[in-house]
């Protein structure tokens, strides 16, 4: 499949050295392409969400990394890692809940400290081709994850998705969407509902962008009208991405994805979470050991808004993600293959097949 | 209670013959007292929800057919009684769901109905009395639910509301809220968390801005953020107000309300619908019998946006309610009782002792 926009979600100029990424903030009203080589302009792009969802994070994070390495004035190895680590380290500390972020970053960094007998100029052009790498594998991850999910469903199906674990969120073919675009593109009917995703909109500013734009047929609803369109017999699968996967199956993915799963299991509707493996994290037991991020009552308060749309001063709890139950979890979908329940022996046995394949 | 805001939810303005509210799509930012004596503009006051609540409705859609009687220019009663039937059509043609619009322009219509052999004046005086009458027992409807519902608390306890059931909805007290501000009065120390309640924002607008203005500890959250504060055991009840509450129990409130409930049945959290037997309407049987006003797609792209906040001409369902089976509800408080499953039975001993107590 083509990219169906038209640009990159995240882009490595390797000529300028810089990061070039669409400012998704701006969407779907502007489409302004921002370039960005200093650290503080590339930490913000991450926290304020200029460039989200777990795969592209990743991504620019480790061409980030990248680009902040070319400017690290010297020629001495030692000196230069003892820079990267620091760079690395404030990178890493833009968003918390998202694994990919520390896994790209630690890839780059543990490569860069694996060549420690060579010359500087050597570790870049190899930090270059990783993240270059990185990027690729990521689109091939989304691919296979279309693949596996597309067997899941059939033309006339309705499916659900929340936030957006699309194009926008990776590198192409989204995971969440992954399956829509692979089917849409074989001629089946899909209709999507879309939620909007309060506080900051990513499903009505994103999901509905590029899923209209690929032509595919989308529903724009409020994220509590999910379970109305259920109870109508509407949706035959909810698909959605995320964040970090613990060893036990629990997900951290964007908050209401566990009301929506909740929804969903009383319709008898199955979830599939898309997790290419570098969302999956094996060192973390279960949800109750995820970090979960609490972002600014702002978001909540004003943001979007013409007028002030709460009272100044009002106490507000905006926790950006929440943690599905694995009960609530019909599979997850990896690039490897579909793990079922129980978790912690199905995604032991992903990994598995990860390393056989690697070998 | 006195009123602790400074300002009536709907007032009759019998010297001038005005119907008075405040206009609530103007709160926070401004408090907008209006004045309507045209029967457009009482249709649009409702139907664009300047004034909106099923109790506050039933109260001002009552007030304004008596301010529109009072122009019908005829002293012939047969006259008045047509054209009066007229006005009352118009007026119940502004919104589908709420029993009490009907209800109240109904009871209204049957006092001018059952004075046919009066005079235009006398019935115009008798209307009048009717209008004010139905306020007054509005107020002291929600105070009975208020004492019912506060036996069901305990100080210390989470209470989780979703749109606004509250004074602003009625005509003082609130139906969902009644328990709270009782609590309040008398010194039990209550959280409630408030749902924003998309697309119009009613939670974050009107429920956070009257509770907070009565001192009360309140959290404004995003809706999709309820099953949260639910799983980290944060709330011990949930109270919403009803629009109509069919035979069998089923309840039509606001668009959100059976995910909400459906995330409480999974905490063990109950559910309390807070139904003046006004907004009981046993003539409908169940949820399906419901008919569910669907508004325009740009309450959810650009109502209250400074952008647009979703594509250009991307499809929108919007359901402004839904259904949340019986199933999913713990009691149903009325001004007579707390009526429990099975409510086909309990809601008839509802009415039973209702007409009881009016012999």
């Amino acid at each position: 499949m083509d990219n169906i926009l038209k640009f990159e979600t995240v882009e490595l100029d390797t000529e300028k050295k810089e990061l070039v990424i669409i400012d998704q903030t701006k969407l779907p009203e502007d489409i302004e392409i921002i370039r960005l080589k200093e650290a503080q302009e590339i930490w913000d792009a991450i926290y304020l969400l200029k460039v989200r969802g777990a795969p592209a994070i990743g991504v620019a994070a480790a061409m980030g990394l990248y680009v902040l390495a070319c400017s690290i004035d010297t020629d001495v190895t030692d000196v230069f890692l003892a820079e990267l680590l620091k760079i690395k380290d404030y990178l890493n500390s833009s968003r918390p809940t998202a694994v990919n972020l520390s896994w790209a970053l630690e890839r780059m960094y543990r490569l860069a400290e694996s060549m420690r007998e060579s010359t500087v100029t050597d570790i870049l052009k190899a930090l270059k081709d990783e993240a270059i790498a990185i990027k690729s594998e990521d689109i091939a991850v989304c691919k296979a994850i279309g693949e596996y999910g597309l067997a899941l469903i059939k033309s006339g199906d309705g499916v659900l998705t929340h936030c957006n674990a699309g194009q926008l969120a990776t590198c192409r073919y989204g995971t969440a969407t992954a399956p829509i675009y692979l089917a849409h593109e074989r001629g089946m009917n899909i209709k999507v509902y879309a939620d909007e995703t309060r506080p900051l909109l990513q499903g009505a500013r994103l999901t509905s962008f590029e899923l209209s734009s690929a032509g595919i047929d989308v529903t724009l609803i409020c994220d509590n009208m999910a379970a109305t369109v259920m109870r109508q017999g509407k949706v035959q699968a909810v698909f959605v991405g995320c964040d970090r996967v613990a060893a036990n199956g629990d997900t951290a993915n964007k908050i209401g994805t566990s009301m929506v799963a909740t929804a969903a299991a009383r319709y008898g509707i199955p979830v599939y979470i898309c997790a290419p493996t570098s969302t999956i994290d094996m060192n973390t037991p279960n949800g109750e050991a995820i970090k979960i991020e609490e972002r600014p009552a702002e978001e909540v308060t004003e943001m979007w808004y013409k007028h002030r749309m709460a009272p100044e001063g009002v106490k507000v709890y905006n926790p950006a993600f929440d943690i599905t139950d694995n009960d609530l979890i019909a599979g997850i979908i990896t690039e490897y293959g579909i793990a079922k329940a129980p978790y912690d022996k199905s995604l032991k046995e992903i990994f598995n097949v990860k390393l056989s394949k690697k070998r």
